[in-house]
This record gives C-alpha cells, structure tokens and sequence, in this order.
C-alpha cells in the first residue's frame, strides 16, 4: 500500500486484484507454477491483457512477492508495532506469525514456497526473497535488542542468535502444521519459544 | 537399496541411473518439475522407454522419493548409528545431517523441495514424504531417548520436544546457508545445538 495514494485509480485497483489472485496461486502451484497464461484464465483477462500489467513471468514473480511482502506487513510486523517494546511486542510477533502459517493462504505461506524453489537460482526473484528473508530477520534482532534496551533481556543477548532459533521454531511450526498435522504442533513451538525466552532473559 | 539383491540386474541398474538423474532433477526443478518427458531428456531414452519403468508422473515421484529416502539413510541415519549410543549420536547426525544440507545436492535437500510442493495437495506423493519426516523425527526423538538411557541426558527430558528443536534449527541452517547464503549460518546452528544439549542435560 502506498500512503501517497489513499484513492486507488481503476488500473491500481485492477493491479491489486490480480496480485490478490497471484499470490493465491503462487501459494497452491508454486512460483514456478506462476505463469501469465495460468493467471490470465484465473483473473478472465487475455494474456495480452496481462502483459500491460507484467512485462515477464519473472516480472510478475517479483510483483507477487512484493504483495506477499506488503501482506506480510500488514498481518504480521504492524501488528507486532502496536503491541508495547520489548517482550509483549515479541509474543505479539509470534502470535501473528502463527496466524500467518495457518490461516492467510490456503496452500502455505508463499515465502517458504518461494524460499525452496529459488535457493539454487540465482537471479532477480531469488535477490527480492533473500532481501525480504533478511528484513524479517533483522526484524526479529532488533525487537530482541529492544527488549535487552527495556530490561526484559540480558544484555549480553547475541540478538542474531535470538532471531535464528525464532525463525528455526517457526519453519518447524509450519512444517510440523501443515505437512504433519500434528495435533502437538502449536504445543511443541510455544515451548520452543517460552524456552527461548526464558534463556534471554535469564 | 535391497539387501536381498547383492548384484544388481540390467535392469536394476538402468533403474537406478534413471532415479539418480530423477532425484538431482527434483532437487533443481521441484518435483512438480520432475516429468517422464523432462526426465527423458535427461537420461537419453524414449518417453515409451521410461513408462516401462513409472507408470505415471506420480509413481515416478513417488520413486525419486523412495530413492531420495535411500540416500538419506546411507548419508546420515547410518552413519549416526556408528557413533556410540547417547550424545555422540546426535552429535554425529548432526554433522552427517549438516553434510546432507550443504553437499549432496546442487538444487538442495529434496525432501525441503518437496515439502512446500505437496503440503497442500493431498495424495499419495504427500502421504509418502509426511511418513518419511514422521520417521526422521522419530530417529531423533529415539536417539534422544537413548541418550537419557545412556545418562547424558536428563531423565524428564521431552524427547518430542527436543526433536521439534532439533528439527528447526535444521531448516533455519539450511535457509539461512542455501537462500541467504549467511557466512555465519554454520556458527549460529552449532551454538542452537550445544544450547539445546546442554538444556537436555541439565
């Protein structure tokens, strides 16, 4: 969303409904599965149409990530912004992102999707995801140094470390969900978690 | 790999070429990626050569798996088994499962491919890989088991606990290692894993 523009224009709107259906379909089919012509017969537009809109298949790869990014945002990291500095923001975090994992996207959430399809390939798609990855890293680090700033957490917190553990506890959360359906899984990650607090704070 | 058979036949042998090539093509193009007519190309025969060998793009999937499976067993969980019972054991599939991550494959672990493919898409492929994690986690959560057996870990350990712990360090390491390619990964992964023993033992 951009705050400059609180009014969408019809071909914003237009845009941002198409998007809506990518991002849907990147999360059943996979990234690769993404291509102008799937998309096209899912939205009832030409895949001339479309190509107004998207120059390249990796061009609307990107602009799919970007709407899970904006999404994401929005569900997840904002929502955490609310909650007080520290330790509260940190649960609100992970309460969110469970949310997230669960109940956002009907075929899983499509970083972890993308994640797996553009490890080993290099180029525009995989940079966008990496740096996205890394933002929600960085994310996670700097509320953990709020939290040492707020004295809910040691000061000698290796913040990175934090925030791998975070991030490790939430792709088993997810796998252990959806794949597994274990009964156990939100059990088995909020005791991950109170662990992982209890540590930084100890 | 069957222990009845010592010597391979022709067509065991012809077999076992065509799933090598499958299962590096499923680790660089996803298994949805992963078709007879692909795969054809790749081995040099006949689209009507393969199908004596798979009879659908399922069973073929179905198979790279199996195989993907097999190598896992050879690569990691038996090289573990060599290592005396208790902690050295888990540390010795780490390091065997670390190796896995980084080294045997080009396009990355193909069971984490698979995994985003098919959590979402019910049948027999998906029913396969959630038996064949089942099982990884199980050998973890055993392993665990015997290293408080052996007393190097606490008798009121949570063996499934330590196993979701276990198992998410894993896939941190391996994102933050393949995707992100972090110079640090393999650092922050050792120091998960000496916190979450040394918390076992205690």
């Amino acid at each position: 969303m951009n705050p400059k523009a609180p009014t969408l224009s019809k071909g914003d709107a237009t845009r941002t409904a198409i998007l809506h259906q990518a991002l849907e379909l990147s999360s059943e089919l996979g990234f690769e599965g993404l291509t102008i012509g799937v998309l096209a017969g899912k939205v009832g537009m030409s895949k001339s149409g479309l190509y107004a809109h998207f120059s390249s298949k990796e061009d609307l790869q990107c602009a799919a990530l970007d709407a899970a990014a904006d999404r994401f945002l929005e569900v997840v990291a904002r929502q955490a912004l609310t909650a007080p500095r520290g330790l509260p923001r940190l649960e609100r975090l992970l309460t969110q992102w469970m949310h997230w994992e669960r109940d956002e996207f009907a075929g899983g959430c499509p970083f972890i999707v993308a994640a797996s399809e553009f490890d080993d390939r290099p180029g525009v798609v995989r940079t966008k995801l990496a740096e996205y990855f890394n933002t929600m890293i960085v994310f996670i680090d700097k509320a953990a140094q709020i939290a040492v700033e707020e004295g809910h957490f040691r000061p000698d917190l290796d913040p990175r470390q934090y925030a791998f553990e975070f991030w490790g506890s939430m792709l088993a959360y997810q796998q252990f969900l959806r794949l597994l359906e274990a009964d156990d899984a939100e059990r088995l990650l909020h005791s991950a978690m109170a662990q992982l607090n209890a540590r930084a704070s100890a």
